[in-house]
This record gives structure tokens, sequence and C-alpha cells, in this order.
């Protein structure tokens, strides 16, 4: 990696606290050269594509360490998959990433700092098991207890503890270091889950565990990619369990945040101030001898090291000059989105705590796979939130809002009766019509990538570094893995600057 | 689907033998509001992405039907995956799609259209065999003939039987509706052959399969991807099969092109004249209600229908306004490219010829795992052509040129004796660092994602269009898929109009 000078700051603009110059007139630089008229050029140590949580972090760190920052964020908003979704009332409810657990360190560090506070998911009472057309009741935390007490539930365990030893070899944040790499890349989940239950069951609840914590069906997703995400769910003192993932009580799902999860980003960003430019999506990204020129929507920047904290497939959508490592770009096509929605339904109460229910329900038909009570903490009215992953989301692509607000409600009378069929209020939040995201909750490997194109989900191309849970070693796909991944390359630019 | 209402071409500029119209200053659509200044903006019924062999093809068959058209194209020369790599003395070799072979009816059509002749590639005497450090040869045609002759041929055999049979069930070009379409797009075709095979010998072969007819790891393909491939491999009247695909005699590989394959788009690119615009990359499609605005590097146009005549996972790079439906944005994310490179070498006669060989070999180690003899005509001199598929060139991706040259000098030295050592010249090519392209052979699908975004490939999302090899029912991957699906989008665009 060549080392690039360190430049002086542009000499006029507005100098923020953490040092980005803006500047307005044409562009200067030779690769911003056709940029449109209108465009304000602006120069920085470090310019970070993406304001979600990873830019936002490495912003901090680095403007902590004296380094001059300047976001672009291609939205209006800061906070990427994290987003209050609005329910036409003049408040909102979780649209995207929504809870928090244990040995989530970074994000709980971080809620913490900015005086988020938590609660616990409510999580009193029995959960809805719907399969078959029969519904049914189970007392187990986490979709795996779902199984009906028969012999399904021997198999399930057998395979359960099967996967878990599997998990333990797998070296976390480098699954294509493992011994077993390459068997265990070579063949979708589907295939082993197959392969290692007989009982339909216990299958059913195998898609559902890939479905419910990817929104990516089984059959999409590497046995390796999928080891390595429940390794990854822990920190370095506590290793990563399928528990800890799929759980309420004790897992991933434990808690939710005090007037939702957007505060976290809306307050840092906040704290950041003027660094952060939105409605500046980046259109390419141009290494000369003497840095890097990042040309977005409106504005030019010159940096020496350019932060790419986006997903891999979305920062794929960028322009590279010179072309990025054969590895890079082939990896960004090799990552795909999972195909994640949110449908929401207020109600005066949450009517189903009377009834001895969690809200928590995993299902096998309907527009909704698994369900949780997103009430606020103190239950003065009921939400019901409801995913609707890959399978259903395809049903739904040319469904009008009033079509999929009809297949939502459907769902929710099915698991809780006929009190949810007449809400208050709707709201739907689908994530892969996203353009920024392209999906959601997280990017997945297919068989094949992680053992031959790995190592470049984080590997920094020259000036060119990586962020986003993606690219975290632990709770990948998660916030806390935003968090960390924005520790990391902030560590890593600055250490390179 | 809406229908856009025709509108006058602009009023000034150069008209073309197509119609369409160029004309210099600011582009004056609402969409190109920001485009630098310099651009020139134009205006034709169709706008084509891409002036590869799809592109191509739908432009001359809309000009034909009387339709103004303008073709933007990235490179600074037509043809896309069809090129003919500089030697360095003045003439080319073949560097990308090269072959012609049996039922490839359109791109058979199309060269004759041209002038372009064909000519048998070589294939007397034995083909090499190099596998455990062992170099032994063999008669019969094809790879998959290679297996030693023991029980593995029996192996082999077997499970070549049971493939045969599945391809026969897959529904050509839509594969999804395969009877078995979860079941076989559930898995990778590494996980079909294991189950299928028990011998190394065959399971080389299967690999070797994948590897040389996609340039990708058997373990990143669905088995329903490989499926169609071969049903693919054929024409409305003769059903598709896998020798017909890795077969010279008899096969995809029969003939070759006098001159190099890229005679034909050039010639083509000639005849259609000033309709095509190079050095001009398409970075985003804007579509209003009275037509679609075409933004590219250079030039703005507008125009009532666009084709974009590319690959799915390069196509995705454009930035699409309105989004695109879900399900198309993120069947992008999901038809990643393979990895080839073609290494020549120039040698004073084909001297392997002599020694009773045909040039073809198949090799388990080294940096090349195929190769075929790509001397002209006339023998006139000898040229030795190697693939490097995805394994091989991982591990070359931090290689300088001379260690490329030394690592395709060792293999072929190695399969074809020290006369191989000591070229006049060689030359290389890399698809997969081609920005234009983002590798080659052909983009596939990993397991899931023709099942749940198949149909995607080809649907038209309101004005926008699709084309390419990729989006054929026959001979998707090669040349004649990319004429099948000009063809087939140029129908779909003036029946649209």
């Amino acid at each position: 990696m060549t080392r690039v000078s360190r430049r002086r700051l542009l000499g006029t603009g507005a100098l923020t606290a953490a040092g980005a110059v803006v500047a307005a007139g044409a562009a200067p630089s030779a690769a911003a050269r056709t940029a449109p008229a209108g465009t304000v050029s602006a120069s920085a140590d470090v310019v970070i594509v993406g304001a979600g949580l990873s830019g936002l972090i490495a912003a901090r760190d680095l403007a902590a360490a004296g380094r001059s920052v300047l976001v672009l964020e291609a939205r209006e908003r800061p906070g990427g998959r994290v987003y209050g979704m609005p329910l036409g009332d003049g408040t909102t409810s979780e649209g995207g990433a929504e809870f928090i657990g244990p040995t989530q360190d970074r994000i709980a560090a971080l809620a913490k700092d900015m005086g988020v506070a938590t609660y616990a998911t409510y999580n009193e009472g029995k959960n809805v098991y719907y399969r078959d057309g029969k519904r049914s009741l189970y007392a187990t935390d986490g979709i795996l207890g779902a199984v009906p007490p028969d012999w399904g539930v021997v198999d399930l365990e057998l395979a359960l503890l099967r996967l878990g030893g599997m998990i333990k070899d797998v070296p976390v944040g480098e699954p294509w270091k493992a011994a077993k790499a390459q068997e265990w890349d070579a063949q979708t989940f589907f295939t082993w889950s197959r392969s290692n239950t007989i009982s339909s069951g216990a299958r059913f609840l195998m898609d559902a565990f890939a479905s419910s914590t990817l929104s990516m069906r089984s059959q999409e997703v590497s046995l390796l990619y999928l080891l390595n995400y429940a390794a990854s769910a822990g920190n370095e003192s506590t290793p990563g369990t399928v528990d800890r993932l799929i759980n309420t009580k004790g897992g991933a799902q434990e808690s939710r945040f005090v007037g939702g999860s957007q505060e976290v980003p809306v307050r840092l960003a906040a704290k950041l101030g003027d660094i952060i430019r939105y409605n500046a999506p980046v259109r390419s990204i141009v290494t000369g001898s003497g840095g890097v020129t990042v040309n977005a929507d409106g504005i030019t920047a010159s940096a020496e090291r350019v932060i790419v904290a986006m997903s891999p497939a979305i920062a794929g959508k960028i322009d590279y000059s010179p072309a990025l490592p054969a590895s890079r770009a082939q990896l960004m096509q090799r990552y795909p989105m999972g195909s994640i929605a949110k449908f929401v339904a207020v109600y005066d109460t949450p009517f189903w705590r009377a009834d001895g229910l969690t809200g928590q329900a995993v299902a096998d038909s309907g527009a909704i796979d698994a369900t949780f009570d997103n009430s606020p903490p103190d239950g003065s009215r009921g939400i019901l939130m409801g995913f609707m992953n890959q399978a259903n989301i395809r049903k739904l692509d040319a469904a009008s809002a009033a079509d999929v607000r009809a297949a939502g409600l459907d769902s929710f009378t099915k698991l809780f009766g006929d009190k949810a069929a007449d809400p208050k209020l709707t709201a739907f939040q689908r994530w892969d019509n996203e353009v920024w995201s392209g999906g959601g909750p997280v990017g997945i490997a297919p068989p094949g990538a992680l053992t031959a194109f790995g190592p470049a989900l984080r590997a920094a191309c020259g000036p060119v570094h990586w962020a986003g849970t993606e690219t975290s070693d632990y709770w990948t796909g998660y916030m806390d893995g935003a968090v960390r991944s924005g520790e990391r390359v902030a560590k890593e630019v600055h250490a390179a600057l």
C-alpha cells in the first residue's frame, strides 16, 4: 500500500469542528473535471461514504484523533438500516435494526454515551407456532423451541448439537481459515439441514432459523457463512452460539431502545454536526497520485483516505478508478442482501398480553413469518411487528399498499385472533426496494464466495478502506457489528495516515 | 406497462441513417439538469446500452424496422466480451469469446452476413490429461473423456447419464418452471457431483466441467443453473446436451472465425455507423412521464424505450430512477460473473501437432486449467491458448505481468514439453478486472436465485428492457445466445413502441 502524503486543506470555506473544508465553486481537481455546474468542492483527511452506524463511528473516532473528516450520505437522514418508520400520527416505530442483547458491548456503550436507555423486549407468556394451518402455543424461548413435543425435538436437538460443534471450529470473522472451510463453503445451509435432520418439524425450523436471522432462504446461504454468523454472536470472551442469535431472553432480541433504535445514530450525527452532508450519493471514487477524489451529487471531495461504510453489494455500485482489484470487484458481485420487510399494526392496547401471549410467533404460511411485540415501554398502546421474509416478499412484489396491509393483517389475525383485524394504524417498510440499502438486514455469502473472496471483505485497496457490519468479526449483521467495524476502520485509517 | 407516446426528435443535429439525433449543447430535460458542461444531448426512439453482440443486433433489427436508435458503449470499441487481444506485433489473438459450433444458428447466420468465414478448430491427435503430477494422453473428444481407463469411467458415465436425464426435464430458458426446480436450485453442483460419484477421477472431471464451461468453481453454481446451461446447448429442434457443451468435434468448440471472432461485431458496428457512441459509459437511467433519459459520460439521450444489453451484475451498477422493482434489483446482486483469463503464447510453428497432439489439455495444477490450439487457419505459426479459471486467477491477483507469463509458460511446458518454454510472444487477458465486463464468460446463478428471481432476468421494467447472453433461452453464455437475445429484445421493443 502506498502511503499518500498529507495534503493541506483548501484555504477557504467553512471550517467545521472536525476540520473539513467545504468551498462553493467549481471543483478544481482533474478527477472532478466533468462535475456539473453548482457542484461544491471540499477537502478533508478522510472522506467517509455512508452515515450509517459504521460510518458515523469512524467519523467520531477519526475526528477525536484530530483528523479532518467529511461524511457523504445518500439519504436525507443518518442511520442507514437503522430507521424509525413513520406511523402517520407523528410517531415512529422500528422499521429496521431494532434489538440489542448480551455481548453486544459496543452498541451498548454507544447507546449509553448517547443517553439512549434500553428496556426489555416484552417476553411474558407463550409464543405462537403456526404450521400446516394449525395454531399451537409453546413456552420455550426462541423459534427453535417451537417444534411440537414429539420425537422431532430429538431430531432438532441432535442437529443443533452438530451445528454447535461446527460453530466452535470457525475462526470468528475469518471463516475461510476454518479447517473444514472448503467442505462447509461448498454447500448451502439447506443441503446441510436436509442431510442432518429427518423430521419435517426440524427442517421447517432450520429454514425458519435462516429466514428469521438473515431474511434469506436457506437455499441461498453458504453453510460456512451461517456457521460464522452464529460464531460471531458473542464477543472476545464469550463464544457465539445459535441460542444467542435466536433467543429473546439472553439473546439478540432481549432488549430495545427507548424512543427507537434510530435515536442512537440520530444523536450521534447531531453531535458530529456539519461534517455530514446529506443527499449526496457518491457516484465515483478516483485515486490519483495526490490522494483520492470522491464525486457525489452536488459535492466533490478530496482526501488522503476514503472509507466506504456500506454493504459490499451497494459499495459495488460506485465507480472506482483505477479499477479495484478483481478479488474485491468480484466479491461485491457475491454478497447479496436479504429481502426483509417489517409490517406493524398499532392497537389501543397490547391485547395479546392479556391472552397470555408474548406477541412472538413463527408461521409457515401467510405474508408474515415471525412476529414481535413492538409496543412502547409503558404498554400505552399495542404494536405488533411482523417480518415478511424473502419468499413472502417476492409474492408481494406487485401488490398495492392496500394489498400488503390486508395480507399483513390476515397473518396477524391468524396468529393472534380477531382483535388483530382492526388496528388504528399500520405501516410497512420493505428494504429490498430501498436503493441505498439494496435489501436487509445484511449481505450474505452464497456458497464458494468466502473461501475464494473472503479476505477482500476487509482488505483496504490502496487508500480505499471498507467498513459496515458485514466486515465485523463479532455480531456481523447487527448494529453492534456496525459499531465494531467503524471502530476497527478508524484505527486502520488513523494508522495509515 | 404504460405505453409511452411517440415523441418527436429534436430539431437540430446530425441525423444518422437510423435516425438518432445528436445535438451539441446543454441537455434540456429535467432528468439531465445536473449534466456537466460539454455534455451533448440526443434523442432516439430507442437507446441501447452496450455495443456487445446483443446490443448491436438489437440496433440492427430496430433500425431495419424503421426505428431511430442510439447505442451508448462504455468502451472505445464494440464487441464487449468478444475481443481480439493484441499480440504486440500488430496482430491479435482471441482474448474472449472464440468458438462456434453446431446448432449455434444465429451467430452462424450473422457471421455469414458479415462475410466472416469459419474453420475447424485443430483437433487431430490426442489430448493431454495432467493430474497428480502425471501427464497422460487420451483420444476421446472433450474433457470428460479424460478419465483414466479404469472403473472411474463407469462412475463418470453413470453420473453423466443421470445428469442427462435431469437436463431433459428443464424447460430451456425457464428453469424455474422445472418440476424439480426447488430441489435442484437448493444445492450447488459440487453437492450434486459428490452425491453422485465416488471416484476422484470422475469428481475431478465434474469440477473441470463446471470450471471450463463457466469459469466458476462447482461450489458456486446452482445445480439448476448448470442443468439449464446444458439444456440450452441446442436449438428449437435439437435438445441441448453436456456433450455439445464440452466437445470440440460436434460441440461448442468445433470451429473458429477467420480473422478472429471480433471481426463479427467490428463489421456489424461499422455497418451501423455513427449511431454508436463510444467512450460513453451510462451512469443513470431516469424514467419520466414523457419517456426515458439515459445519462452517459459526455452525452444525455432521451428515448421512448431503453435496452440494457449487459450482464445482470454489470447492469446493476447503473443508477435507475425510479428504483427498479425489488425482484430485478436483487437479481442483479445474485448473478456473479465468472473469473476467466486467457493466456496465449506464439511459436514459430504449432510444434505439438508434429508430436501427435491436438493442443487440447486439461490439468489439475499449474496456472492453466485447459488449453486449445489457437493457431491461424494455415498453421503459419503456432499459438497455444490456456484458460486460467477462478481458483488459479485468485492466486495471481497480486502477480506481475512477468509472473503471470512465467506461470503460464510453466503450465504449457508441463503439458506440451520444453518446446513450449520459449515463445516468440505472449499475451494475457483477464476478464475479472475488466470494469465494463466484471468477469467472464457469463453471469451464473448461485443456489436459490433462479427459483426466487429468475423471471426478472428478461421481464421488462416499464420502458427498460433487458438483453445479453444471460437472457437467452438457447446458448446462454455464448455468442449465439447474445445474438438471440438481441433479436428477441428488438421484437419485444418494436411491439411495445
